[in-house]
C-alpha cells in the first residue's frame, strides 16, 4: 500500500466534496428463512438507484479473518493501516465519554473492585456498582492531588471509569494492575520501557491514594487500572489531503475517533434524520464528511435482523437529502460486519459503494454483499478506500512524471 | 499481512474442529479437447454439494507469478509467509526421508560423485549409482567418527543422500562443495558467517574422512555436499492458536513439514481411503487436521490429465466420511497448481473452498478454478487462509476495542 507520506505528496487542492457514510456493522449473513442478508432483505430504492452509476467492492478492515474493534475499523476507513496505528484501551474509553485528550495526557481504563482486609481482591468488578455510585466515587478520586499532575477521573458505566493523568514526561509502556484473578493482590504498575518510569511512579501514587480515599467505601474499596495509553500520533487529514473534515455522529466514541485524525465535530440530534439535517447545515463549511450511523451495529449485536433492516431502510429514505447536496464522491460502507446471525462484530468483508461521475459502472444490480463481490473495486483493504475517494474527488495528482 | 505475534494475541480457546484437506497441485489448466480443467472434468457430486453453503476463492502461495516448491507451498497453507520462513534443502531432504531433526542438527544434501586420481570431478552423479549401492556407501560413511559429533548418513535415491551432523555449536552459513562443473576439484566448505566456523570445520573433516573411506570404491569415490541447513525456528501452531494439530499424509516429506509447525503425525495406510479412515480414527484427539493427498500432483507432473481427474473423483467419493464427522471448518485447496498440461508445479493461483456455518454463500456453482474466481474469499495469499480458518472456527477474538 502507498505510504501516507507519498499520498500527502500527491494531494492537490480542489473544490470537490466527499461524503463517507458509514453504516456501522452493515455487512451481514443470510437469514435461515430465505437466505437473504440484511442488505438484501432491506427495501432500498435510493441505494439501488445509485448502483448503476457506481463502483462496488468488498473491503477487509484489517485482513482476511481478522475481526476489528470499532477503533481499528474506523482508522481503516479514515485511510490509516490499523496494524500500524494502534489506539490504546484507555484512550478509546476516554474518547468514548467525550473527553478531549492533549499530547500530555496518559489515559487508563479503571475498574472499581472489592478487596479484603489484607488487600486481596474479592470481586474484580465491585458487584457492578450502579453508575451513580461510580460517578460519586470518581468525584472523590478526582480530589486526589499528585504533584505536577492534573487529574481527571470520570465514570463510564457501572464499575468502569476513565482516569487521565496530564503532565510532562508521562509516556506509554506500563503494565496493568489487574491480576485477572480474585484472591490476589492488585499488581503494582511497572514501567515496561525506560521512558515510562515517571508515568509508573505517578500511576502507583494514584493507586495508593485511591485505596486510602476508598477505605471506608463498600463494596468499591479499591481500583484496578489497565490500558494505559496516550493519544496516538496520527497525521491529520488536513495535513495529508488538505481537506476540511467534519464528523456527524451520535455516539461520542466515533466523534473522538474522528477528532483523532483532525475532523471537526458537527452538532447533530440523535436520530438518523437529525444526522442528515446536520449534514445539510454544515455542507458549505467542509469538504469531507464522515457520517456515522450506529444502530445497524447495535441491532446486529442484538441479533435483531428485522430492526437492522429497518435502520438500513431508514437511511435509504433519508438518502435523497444527501444526494440533493450533490457531493462529488459518495462512499457508503461499514467499519466491519456485524451479522445479526452472528450477534457480534465479525471478520466478513464489508460491502462498499463508491458513487462519482468518474465511476466505471459495474454489472452489479444492488448494494449487497453478493453484488459487491462482482464490483470493480474488487476485494481491497478498507484503508485503500481513502485514496480512492480522494482520487475520484480529483484531489490527487499523478505519481511520477 | 497481520504478524504471527498479533494473530497469537487474538487466539482464544474453542471446542471447534478444522480440517485442511490439501489436494497437492490440484489447480489445473484446460485440456485441448473440451477446454475443461482437471477439476471441471471431474465428477464431484459431494464437493458440488458443499459449494452453495461455502465461500470460494483463489490463493497465491507466494505471489503472482511465483511457482512454489512443496516446502514453501505448505508453509503458506500452514499460515507462514514462505518468503519470511525458509527451509533449507538439507532439512527438506532430511524430513523427506522421515528423519527427525533436533535443534542441534545441521543437515546437508549429499551427492556421490566420481573423481580422478588428482581429485578432479569426472561425474557429479557417479553415474547415478543404484539406490542399493547408495545405501551400502551411506552405511560405510556413517562409521566415520568425528569428535563430539553424532553422524547420520542416509540414502535418498540413486546418488543422493542426506547427512545430519548433530552436536553443539553447529550453525548455518556454509558454502557448498559442489563446483557445478566437471574437471574441477570439490570446493572446501567455507563459513560465510563467523558463527558457522565450527560447522565448517566439522563438514570439512567429514568430507576428508569420506574421501578416504571411499578411496577404493568405483564409480562413487567422493561426495559433494550442499544445502547445509538447520531446522528453521518456526512458532508452533499450538503456541500460535492453541490447537492440537495432526497430519495425515502418505509421503514423509509432508509429515516432516507438518511436524516442523507442531503437528503430530497420525498413522495411515497408503490409499486415499486409508487417509480418510485415519481421520475418522483420530478425530476425537485433535482439533486441527491437515490431510495430504499426493497423487493429484504426481499425475499432474506426469501430464496425466485423466488420472489426475480420477484422484479428484476418488477424494470426492470418500468425502462423505469426512462430512459425517461434522468439522466446524473444512478448507479444501492445494499447495500450488500442477496442471497436467504444464507437467510441473506452476504459478497459477490455487482454488480454495471454505465451508462453515458462518459462510456468506457465493454464486459459484462448482469447485473449479473459474468458479473460485467469483468467490467471496477473493484472490488472496495462501498464508491468509489460516487466519480465515481460525476466524470461521471462532478461535480469534477481535483486534482492538
Amino acid at each position: 500500500m502507498i505510504s501516507l507520506e507519498d499520498l500527502a505528496a500527491l494531494a492537490r487542492p480542489a473544490q470537490t466534496k466527499i461524503v463517507l457514510l458509514v453504516l456501522d456493522g452493515v455487512g451481514g449473513l443470510p437469514r435461515a428463512s430465505d437466505g437473504l442478508t440484511e442488505l438484501e432483505a432491506a427495501r432500498t430504492p435510493h441505494l439501488d438507484m445509485l448502483v448503476p452509476q457506481a463502483t462496488l467492492g468488498l473491503a477487509d478492515p484489517i485482513g482476511p479473518g481478522i475481526t476489528p474493534g470499532s477503533g481499528p475499523g474506523h482508522l481503516g476507513l479514515f485511510g490509516y493501516d490499523p496494524l500500524a496505528f494502534r489506539i490504546g484501551r484507555g484512550v478509546l474509553e476516554a474518547v468514548g465519554i467525550d473527553l478531549h485528550l492533549s499530547d500530555q495526557d496518559l489515559a487508563a481504563r479503571g475498574n472499581f473492585c472489592s478487596v479484603d482486609a489484607e488487600g486481596r481482591i474479592t470481586d474484580r468488578r465491585a458487584g457492578r456498582i450502579p453508575t451513580e455510585v461510580c460517578a460519586r466515587l470518581c468525584a472523590l478520586l478526582e480530589k486526589i492531588r499528585l504533584p505536577g499532575i492534573e487529574l481527571t477521573v470520570r465514570p463510564v458505566r457501572e464499575h468502569r471509569f476513565v482516569v487521565l493523568f496530564r503532565g510532562p514526561g508521562l509516556e506509554e509502556g506500563l503494565s496493568e494492575t489487574d491480576p485477572q484473578e480474585v484472591g490476589k493482590l492488585p499488581l503494582p504498575v511497572r514501567a515496561e520501557a525506560p521512558q515510562a518510569a515517571r508515568a509508573a511512579e505517578v500511576a502507583n501514587q494514584f493507586v495508593a491514594a485511591a485505596q486510602k480515599a476508598l477505605a471506608s467505601e463498600h463494596p468499591a474499596n479499591m481500583v484496578l487500572l489497565r490500558g494505559f495509553s496516550k493519544y496516538p500520533k496520527i497525521p491529520k487529514l488536513t495535513d495529508l489531503y488538505g481537506v476540511r473534515a467534519a464528523v456527524i455522529a451520535v455516539y461520542p466514541m466515533y466523534r473522538g475517533l474522528a477528532r483523532l485524525v483532525g475532523m471537526e465535530s458537527v452538532k447533530a440530534g440523535d436520530s438518523v434524520a437529525d444526522e442528515f439535517a446536520a449534514l445539510e447545515a454544515a455542507f458549505d463549511r467542509f469538504d469531507f464528511f464522515f457520517m456515522h450511523i450506529k444502530k445497524t451495529d447495535s441491532y446486529g449485536e442484538d441479533g435483531n435482523f428485522e430492526n437492522k433492516v429497518h435502520v438500513i431502510e431508514e437511511v435509504d429514505r433519508e438518502l435523497p437529502r444527501l444526494l440533493r447536496l450533490r457531493p462529488d464522491v459518495l462512499l457508503i460502507t461499514g467499519d466491519h460486519s456485524t451479522p445479526a446471525a452472528f450477534k457480534a462484530h465479525s471478520w466478513h468483508p464489508v460491502p462498499v459503494l463508491l458513487s462519482s461521475k468518474w465511476c466505471r459502472p459495474d454489472r452489479a444490480g444492488r448494494f449487497s454483499e453478493r453484488e459487491c463481490r462482482t464490483g470493480g473495486l474488487g476485494h481491497i483493504r478498507s484503508a485503500e478506500l481513502m485514496p480512492l475517494a480522494m482520487a475520484y474527488a480529483e484531489r490527487l495528482t499523478k505519481f511520477g512524471a
